[in-house]
């Protein structure tokens, strides 16, 4: 089960909005390897049926052998068949399942279907625990409809992410930023707010990582500012902007650059964000990558929109400056957003701090 | 050599403005322990010859034997004579040293003395980088004249430590007050600014600690508004009170609560913080705790008088609000003082992040 998992972390940049799932075929005596894979890209085949590739191609004889799959096989038609169907056609005479697909088109049916078949299914519960964080993403969206929403921000040891005349280049390292791209390029889509978009003409696309695809980029952009000549325009994906006021010339000058433009606004003349998330989730964002000055930070975080918050804190100080989540002002410390850390690390000279917004995760 | 250095850390909170030593005497074979000890209080016994007592207090031969010692033996008569003396005297045969001592008055005369009357001398270099740490206040002062300036603050993840309105109660958890008032304890002093004085009224002194004695209080107060009837009097210890002004009635008010008052004008009508620092030195304060707000802690930070940054960092998002350095504004990037982290570690909720500003630790 061990080495599924390390297989399923192949998918990590590979195989959303599909989960990152591995599958190893063990022979009867559990000695040998007859074959193994992970899920591939949206529309090619998952772990299972790489698995059973790979053993058919190694010559190998799988009859009454066990599979030990990362997630529980899935047992509808979607944009492949069935993999129960494909173990029991097999002749796989025992499955190890980490833990239960959260799509409600599976939800237990894939385990049942096995059994049904008399195949042997046994749980892994402590497999599956690794299996849900790696898929945190596509766990949220099945049972929340929700992205799960990662926030990124570098930062000062004591808060600060630019200078007040907007100097922020560079706070954090340079293996601080290589780390950052890995984070960007295992979501589904990265958010960012119109600020960001005038005031630093980003790419916001995934660049010195090794990835088959670039994440959808998303824009908050009120009044529908966003320049069809920013630069965000030059990498091939797809471009979402929420707006709260239409403009239909603007509109058009930004769909020429090949943007979506999406309307959906909030009583107070701004975009609804939490209209937005809900709408991400349903165009099957898993992960969402948020990427934003402190304005629209601080209004996710308010909005308890933010689940996660991904912290590169650079040994500097900077004093009086800019900070991460501006956009928000409370009047009393217990309304503060509270969090449990998960990791500290350093990445080069940075300490990387990731952080669950409490409750977040309990889905 | 281990178990001396574990000895030494019991004179963590005791044995200020000395450095903390561990001794053990092991018998000639290495199987058997003799003696142990570890320093006093000032102007009590040393470790060697608390080890030496404690052997002969367990009727001991200590003749030819090994004495692991994490510093130095002293050659100078301070406030108690010699160790060296004591340890020639009791025929032990070879002494085992983690580092020279710093003291120009010892300075490697200790170990030659010991040389000369046919003690045999060995260095423990590994174990001296752990003394060296453990007493880096006393080496600080030893070798710069300055003494080690440890800044401690609390503050929310996104590096807020208090609202506008100064709500700071309570930020951090009970576990990191606690853990904070562990290194106060082991503070020859602590300093605050008069804002804090002003606006908190603390009492800046060890509590919830098992400790034999509180460290001074020294407040940088330009002029001279300390209220004497300010709660941080109720606490016996020394009080040091740094001013820019004089004033013949606030100073008499003050000094008759036990105040001290130094008169350190800086050209710009403050107080000359590099003054206070060096004046501090003199005054044998090995380890400078500061607990202060965003004014003073910035204005140290941006003179280059902090060594050392203790932070805890509380699982919450405040969002604009006060910060730790406040005092402080950059124009460039380039002019940040930085930092090498040390150590990150969970104190309850929160993370303790140490670092050392970057060179200051070579001296």
């Amino acid at each position: 089960m061990q080495q599924a998992l390390a297989l399923a972390r192949n998918a990590l940049f590979l195989s959303n909005p599909n989960p990152r799932v591995g599958c190893v075929i063990m022979s009867v005596d559990g000695r040998t390897e007859l074959g193994a894979g992970f899920t591939q890209q949206a529309g090619g085949p998952h772990a299972e049926v790489m698995a059973l590739r790979d053993a058919a191609a190694r010559g190998s004889d799988v009859r009454g052998a066990t599979a030990y799959v990362t997630l529980e096989p899935c047992s509808h038609h979607g944009r492949t068949g069935p993999c129960c169907d494909a173990l029991i056609a097999a002749g796989i005479g025992k499955v190890v399942g980490a833990i239960t697909d959260p799509n409600p088109r599976v939800a237990g049916q894939g385990f049942e279907r096995l059994r049904a078949a008399g195949v042997k299914v046994e749980i892994d519960a402590a497999a599956g625990v690794l299996s849900r964080e790696l898929n945190i993403g596509f766990f949220s969206r099945m049972s929340r409809g929700l992205p799960w929403v990662r926030l990124k921000a570098g930062m000062s040891l004591d808060g600060a992410t630019a200078l007040h005349d907007g100097q922020s280049q560079w706070i954090t390292s340079e293996a601080a930023r290589v780390d950052g791209h890995r984070w960007r390029a295992q979501a589904c889509a990265i958010l960012t707010g119109i600020g960001t978009v005038l005031g630093d003409d980003p790419l916001l696309n995934v660049r010195g990582v090794d990835t088959p695809r670039q994440p959808k980029l998303v824009i908050v952009d009120s009044e529908l500012r966003t320049p069809p000549t920013a630069k965000l325009f030059d990498v091939p994906r797809d471009v979402l902007i929420y707006c709260a006021e239409l403009d239909a010339r603007r509109q058009s000058a930004l769909e020429a650059r090949g943007a979506r433009i999406f309307h959906l606004p909030a009583s107070n003349g701004q975009v609804d964000l939490q209209a937005v998330i809900r709408d991400l989730g349903q165009r099957e964002i898993n992960e969402l990558h948020v990427e934003a000055g402190g304005t629209l930070n601080g209004a996710l975080m308010q909005a308890q929109l933010i689940d996660e918050c991904l912290l590169y804190l650079a040994p500097s100080i900077l004093g009086n400056a800019q900070t991460a989540f501006s956009g928000m002002e409370l009047t009393q410390l217990k309304d503060a957003p509270q969090l449990e850390y998960q990791q500290a690390a350093l990445v080069g000279p940075d300490l990387r701090i990731q952080a669950i917004v409490a409750g977040h995760d309990r889905f």
